[in-house]
């Protein structure tokens, strides 16, 4: 056996994306103990990067020493008593997985349900806690990696907390990439990943808690029952003050973190959104141009994960082998009942610029062109330009 | 704010430890994709490397995408069902913490005290069994990090299963560094961590377990209350077949691990351990010629974790400052009721040489007897070198 030395791909499916390489160095930096004042120092630091990235001055914001999917399982367990009711809004895979945290915790889960690659229907959500005035709890996803869709967060909390529920958001894809403010829109939970639109290696998962979520954290009748994920430990080693020992923190995990966001507050969040919005327009113009039709409305699509129709008679996997062997692209499949029906085209971070949308674009056309797609060969990449290059 | 650069120290508190510059480097090689199919191999590869570290054919052996407590919490939320009766032996911090998990787990935990700094003792597990015939679980932390005691893993085995209980074993401290027999002793679970005798960066728990705890797994009348942690649905992904996403792997995390364990395939586990044995010989000569004394008695002493008392009228936090500004070197403090009492001075993995037990010696030396504390200045390199260079 020897090392391993990956290939070197161009990574356009729903995440991880391409991590830029400032931030792959700073990942091989020396490892320093997690107690080290250098350390602590780097990790306050990072804390209020990430109060930038999530528009928010919440003190509980920092990162979970692992993936999203356990970002998601920390807001679940620490603010869901055994028992309680949570409307839990479904329109894609995401929203199912919430579903089953909420079981997991002993609470009762209110399903709210919309088609897969539809926004969550704000009605929906007011007819459900009107039914149930008991529940006290709000879950959705922000931009939902499945599908594509994006909902209206500030509409939904609003809903919430007229119905005095917490609120907890998915924003897995959405964090650095579309407009998002946790502390203006009131949001009192949310989790996010590195691997999506932060450009940055995966296995963390940014967080942030307001402080209603901070006070019935801290009235819990009931022990949190991950000690792992349980926040009133967590920040005996994330919080201000003298640091105590809960686990070792993934320490250059965290210096990959702390680079991406610094990263994010040069170019500008604003400045972000804008460089995501601007290349789905023209990864939008060429994929249109070949006769490829989006999955998701226009008024409720994400700029950063793309689901497109898979043309009639084209084998899904054998179009993404091809671009894997012959462009070193990667483009992701469909999620549950869109396996076999969509590809996932992500332009996140660092992995959206112009060179990737015409790669994208040429590749998926000579591909499909060659195994004999119904599509418009040979348009899309001049559309793109179009796009990109409006003057010219 | 700028990017983070760590200063350069030399890691010998309980962990971290150094990790190998190899290792380093690639954790910073490009990021691919989670199904990627070259990073599938690569898992393929990890899983019997791992396999090789824990001297098992345990098909059900990977990492948890998150560190040694989650390791741990990954055993528990898995093996135990509500209701259960755990037997939790307790001669530390760790196995506080089993125990932590059992009542998150809605468990009962009889427990088997040991004094911090002693074995567990095989009669007190034994006794603890006859009086609880209906226990169905018995877990241990083979190397206790908080006091570097060591417990006889296979006879603690033998007398669990004797008494038709499963085994769940704390290896975080011991994997690569002493002797361990995950097959041979047939152990049912065990967890580990990256950061200590491997050399690795934080962030990952290596696990392993039985035919018979998969099959208590497969049986379970409730469902694992963590989803992240669940190992019907992490098998999806980890085993065998086709993979099935459930969550983001941390990928380059994985490369680093790759190749801490190939790096240990390289130099043999019994090199290793021999290794761990042979600089603890050097190390611990010197710290008697200083006058130090150990915690724990000599056939119950870790090579890789040394707990030394504190002497008399020395200012614990003074001696630490002193050893990382004047000596870039890091040790670490004792925890719980030991804090302030002990140090702990670990040599693992790569940090495991004679170059830092020489350079560990001379700036302890030096510090306390500029301190003015009660030790015998000037024997303690001596001393080790005589183990170090028998014939010289």
């Amino acid at each position: 056996m020897k090392s391993f030395h990956p290939p070197q791909r161009t990574l356009m499916g729903p995440g991880p994306s391409d991590v830029h390489p400032r931030i792959l160095e700073a990942m091989s930096r020396p490892t320093i103990g997690h107690l080290d004042p250098a350390f602590v120092a780097m990790m306050d630091e990072l804390k209020s990067l990430l109060q930038y990235a999530f528009q928010t001055e919440n003190v509980m914001t920092m990162p979970v020493s692992a993936p999203g999917s356990a970002g998601m399982e920390c807001c679940f367990v620490n603010l869901v008593e055994p028992g309680e009711k949570v409307v839990v809004c479904i329109n894609g895979v995401f929203g199912g997985r919430m579903k089953e945290n909420v079981e997991r915790c002993g609470a009762i889960p209110v399903v709210v349900e919309d088609a897969w690659g539809s926004a969550v229907d704000p009605q929906k959500v007011e007819d459900a806690l009107r039914a149930h005035p008991d529940a006290r709890i709000v879950a959705f996803v922000h931009a939902e990696t499945s599908t594509g869709a994006c909902s209206d967060v500030k509409t939904l909390v609003e809903i919430a907390h007229r119905h005095d529920c917490l609120t907890i958001v998915d924003a897995v894809t959405a964090l650095g990439g579309i407009p998002l403010y946790v502390g203006e829109w009131q949001i009192d939970a949310i989790y996010s990943g590195t691997q999506k639109c932060l450009s940055c290696t995966p296995g963390l998962s940014p967080v942030s808690f307001s402080e209603r979520a901070v006070a019935k954290i801290r009235q819990r009748e009931r022990k949190v029952q991950s000690w792992f994920l349980d926040l009133n430990l967590v920040m005996g080693y994330w919080g201000g003050g003298k640091r105590a020992y809960h686990h070792t923190a993934p320490i250059n995990a965290l210096y990959a973190l702390h680079e991406a966001l610094l990263i994010l507050q040069e170019e500008g969040l604003e400045n972000a959104w804008a460089r995501h919005r601007h290349h789905h327009e023209a990864l939008k113009a060429g994929l249109e141009a070949m006769g490829l039709s989006f999955v998701v409305r226009e008024s409720e699509r994400l700029p950063q994960l793309n689901a497109v129709r898979i043309p009639d008679g084209v084998d899904d996997a054998t179009v993404r082998q091809r671009l894997l062997s012959d462009y070193q692209l990667e483009i992701g499949a469909g999620l549950g009942e869109m396996a076999g029906k969509v590809w996932r085209i992500g332009l996140m971070g660092h992995a959206c610029n112009a060179r990737n949308v015409l790669l994208c674009l040429n590749a998926l056309d000579d591909v499909l062109g060659s195994l004999g797609a119904p599509i418009e060969s040979g348009r899309a990449v001049a559309a793109a330009r179009s796009v990109l290059h409006p003057g010219s």
